[in-house]
């Protein structure tokens, strides 16, 4: 058996929000807890030494990315991924359900998951090819690298999760788009329940396992898939997308979902807006995972709190190009503890940017992170106290 | 006067070596000292968090270039160049005099200062324009960012050095190339000395100015040009390109310079390679500075001393493209003790560098800085125990 355990230490009263601990055999996560992403064994622009001195509790891998390069046996081969990116706390893995859209459909017509532009910087409305093809057996995916074709299954995604070592991951799914029909979102829910029951059967014991809930924002499909997952001994509850085309959309998918769950711990994939992130925690989401903090900081997006003039509006970020920085003396957040606001001002950041040296991703990329990692704190710290409705209107009014 | 001290605590007996220290206001070099370069305030691809913790004396940043972007004035408003890039230790500043040859002739002729390619990573060998003229009164650029024309003279340049708040500044000279004939580089070296002049009428006298030396590879030049500027009240010396078309042409340079120079720090602009460093040490330069070390990081090579497999040959580097080192799992060198070598294997920065991440560039940069450092380490203590001999021949044998 996997050592795992999640106990909820206190639930909130005016929401279901809920304080929490995931106990790992790699350490404890604090709940709610937004984790950092590492796709390819790095969180961007950062290194594990960064990562741990800024108090991450535990990071999330791209076991599809890792497969490709540098090869899950590699890593196997190397003492595992915690050993191999020099990160000794937990690490989660997904399984390659969400490439399956990323790199297929999403690709195709230039979606993310919930209807913006692609996420990987090029905001071109062509069509690209799809590198996937999808059989109830499993995912074919074609290297954007090589032009292969590889094809992965539910027990090949639990071989590669156990090469990489990691202490929590994720049954093996098909992640559709909000442009999927109903007919399409239903094959593709019962292929990932075909395959939830086979993660389990392949999975390594040594790692905790969540089960994907699919169904896209079709009720029936949703409540459906919610009972067939909670149905099985998995370790945890993913919630995976398509969550729609909108914010309400993603509320209405959490509220047909998340009051049927029990009590073991929920993770929402791939979500991370400041707005978000209030939504899912008050929902009685867990855990969530996301890139928008250091693709942010990369593309000159640095957060910022209410203290500092963070809003709905302003999204909770300046843009470190404007020529409103030129001069500013400041850092970031005056009463931000990160590394970079404790030593760099706004116009030295900007200059950086400016100039396009690479010391401005890091800098820029640790703030983020530590925002995030606070807001975590911060969220946490009110639910203990019955002051989340509190915390809530002083971010988002 | 500026807060400037430089005593020689030992001589080599049977070399030109020597140890000393340099006293700044903003505290003590060590020399010989290998001194990082910031062109940009940004040692490339660290933050001053890192350059500090690796334990750098001192960096040197590029006066024209910060003159361009941000502006010194706007960095003297907020407070200088230390405040700016959150840099404590003693900085130094050049004079432009070397973009003098960098954006002209050597760009026109697309050669580096000893007739290697052009050193900003484009190897080609097509002619571009030439983007200064250089009168009597001073060197105007052409910005390569907007085509506009900028004039610099050395009353200019020691305007620019002043804002920056740099603790040594250089003064304004005409840098020449290997290519320059005899009469040129004679009429460029008569411009140094006026302007030599003109520095010392203009700069700031809070801070300490290094005269520097031209003549390009021509000895009577060399002899005229070192005469005179010896003769100015310089705090320190600098040693100034031409150097000639090989490394034998640069230490004749040194053997007509040298002999002829008083105590006064000597600093040699823009060699770093490991030989060259052995080099001039035992010819009695003080400090350098090049950008070699963190360039080298940043395209795959990384520095193995001699008891990790370092030789003349391998110029003391790996390749971390290498497939050899994709499954290495030892650090970059087994008995290294900086940050990078501390956590990362070979097969995990190779990962990052196959896969482009940008925790690369930063993991590798440190470990180069702080291999160059260390090295500059154990000259130092060579000398202080009369074993340079020693160490340069397990170095270079």
């Amino acid at each position: 058996m996997a050592a795992f355990e999640f106990t909820v230490l206190h639930e909130d009263e005016t929401s279901r929000a809920r304080l929490g601990v995931i106990k790992t055999r790699r350490g404890c996560i604090e709940t709610p807890y937004f984790v950092p992403v590492a796709t390819l064994a790095s969180v961007r622009a950062l290194g594990s030494d960064d990562v741990t001195a800024l108090g991450a509790q535990c990071v999330l891998a791209n076991a599809y990315y890792l497969h490709i390069k540098p090869g899950d046996e590699l890593i196997k081969d190397l003492g595992g991924l915690h050993r191999f990116m020099g990160f000794d706390r937990p690490i989660i893995t997904d399984s390659a359900g969400f490439q399956a859209f990323s790199l297929g459909f999403g690709r195709e017509h230039n979606i993310s998951k919930i209807g913006s532009i692609f996420p990987d910087g090029r905001a071109t409305r062509e069509k690209r090819e799809n590198l996937t093809r999808i059989t109830d057996e499993g995912i074919h995916f074609k290297s954007a690298h090589d032009g292969a074709w590889r094809f992965l299954d539910a027990r090949t995604s639990m071989e590669i999760q156990s090469n990489l070592g990691s202490d929590i991951i994720m049954a093996f799914d098909e992640c559709t788009s909000p442009l999927s029909d109903y007919e399409y979102t239903r094959q593709a829910m019962e292929r990932t329940h075909e395959w939830a029951g086979h993660s389990l059967q392949y999975h390594d014991r040594s790692q905790a396992i969540y089960g994907i809930i699919q169904g896209g924002w079709f009720e029936d499909l949703r409540r459906e898939s919610t009972a067939f997952i909670t149905a099985l001994p998995f370790d945890g509850i993913a919630i995976g997308g398509s969550l729609g085309n909108s914010k309400s959309d993603m509320h209405q998918v959490l509220a047909w979902v998340i009051p049927r769950l029990d009590e073991r711990p929920r993770h929402l994939l791939g979500i991370g807006e400041i707005e978000d992130i209030f939504a899912c925690v008050e929902r009685g989401i867990d855990s969530f995972d996301c890139v928008a903090p250091t693709r942010l900081a990369r593309r000159g997006n640095l957060f910022i709190s209410p203290d500092s003039g963070g809003t709905r509006e302003n999204k909770f970020r300046i843009s470190i190009k404007s020529g409103k920085y030129k001069a500013d003396p400041s850092p970031i957040e005056p009463c931000c503890t990160c590394p970079t606001c404790e030593r760099y001002s706004r116009a030295y950041l900007r200059h950086l940017y400016t100039v396009n040296e690479l010391a401005y991703f890091r800098l820029a990329s640790m703030h983020n992170l530590h925002f995030m990692l606070r807001l975590m704190e911060l969220i946490r710290a009110s639910i203990r106290d019955g002051t989340l409705g509190e915390l809530k209107r002083k971010w988002l009014q």
